[in-house]
């Protein structure tokens, strides 16, 4: 199962450093980090999802609720959130493949941000799922450079 | 001046501890971060944004460097390059803020992606300048929640 952590955390030197230590030290690996500033000054939002951790997974997020650093830890996994993540991505093309990428982009609502003589740049913004399928479709056509932001997620309605 | 750091970094446990220690050992503090899987399944992409370092920046950089887990690192500020980051953002509204505040999601092209009985979240990409004037026009109505991303960056053009 993936769990998508949130915390709320003090912005100040260190506190990613000594957050991903505990991971570290317990050998759980994650798939994204993200972590910036939120609308008041002192506080960043860290959003970490987590796949395939063996049950490590409680025991990592008590020692990290432990750190001075942490105002508030959720698991979004058992709650209502919506999640979503960014990718840039550079993909090959030519003369003859040309529509057929700008079709992919158009089902996926990608967006063209820049254009070279053999490449195109698009973002996309979904959940991960949606992601991974652009991906999947793109790979043919050879990816020169994806760059993912990592999942963040909001809770569902006026909470 | 900001910078924005981009490197390529194995897929493995502690990687991400490894380099933001390096950062806390010096006192640099970052503006964001944010590490994701690329196309290739042991590689990761880490970004990194950094401002006003007095000047600790390229020795911190020298640094993580020879951790053997870093397979390129680039400091983009150098180069040209696309940047961009996501926001997610729940805001107030009544019946008589309702349109004031659909119109500025119109001008800044948010997406809505739900609403409860006082509260609509919101999906913004752009540059940091546009996520921070949403923000800034948002703000007297009443963020309940804010999720920034990081910045994501692709070098302009085919390389």
């Amino acid at each position: 199962m993936k769990h998508t952590i949130s915390a709320l955390v003090k912005n100040r030197v260190g506190v990613v450093a000594d957050v991903t230590d505990v991971f570290k030290r317990n050998g759980v690996n994650f798939k994204s980090i993200s972590c910036a500033e939120t609308e008041e000054f002192d506080v960043s939002r860290l959003v970490i999802t987590v796949e395939n951790h063996d049950g490590q997974l409680e025991n990592v997020l008590d020692q990290v609720r432990q750190l001075d650093s942490i105002a508030e830890l959720d698991d979004l996994s058992r709650k209502e959130f919506v999640d979503r993540e960014m990718a840039l991505i550079k993909v090959g093309f030519t003369r003859e493949t040309m529509t057929q990428v700008m079709q992919i982009f158009e089902v996926f609502r990608a967006n063209v941000i820049g254009m070279g003589q053999e490449t195109i740049s698009v973002e996309i913004t979904g959940d991960e799922d949606k992601v991974d399928g652009l991906i999947k479709m793109l790979r043919p056509h050879g990816i020169r450079s994806l760059c993912r932001t990592g999942v963040v997620a909001l809770k569902r309605g006026d909470e």
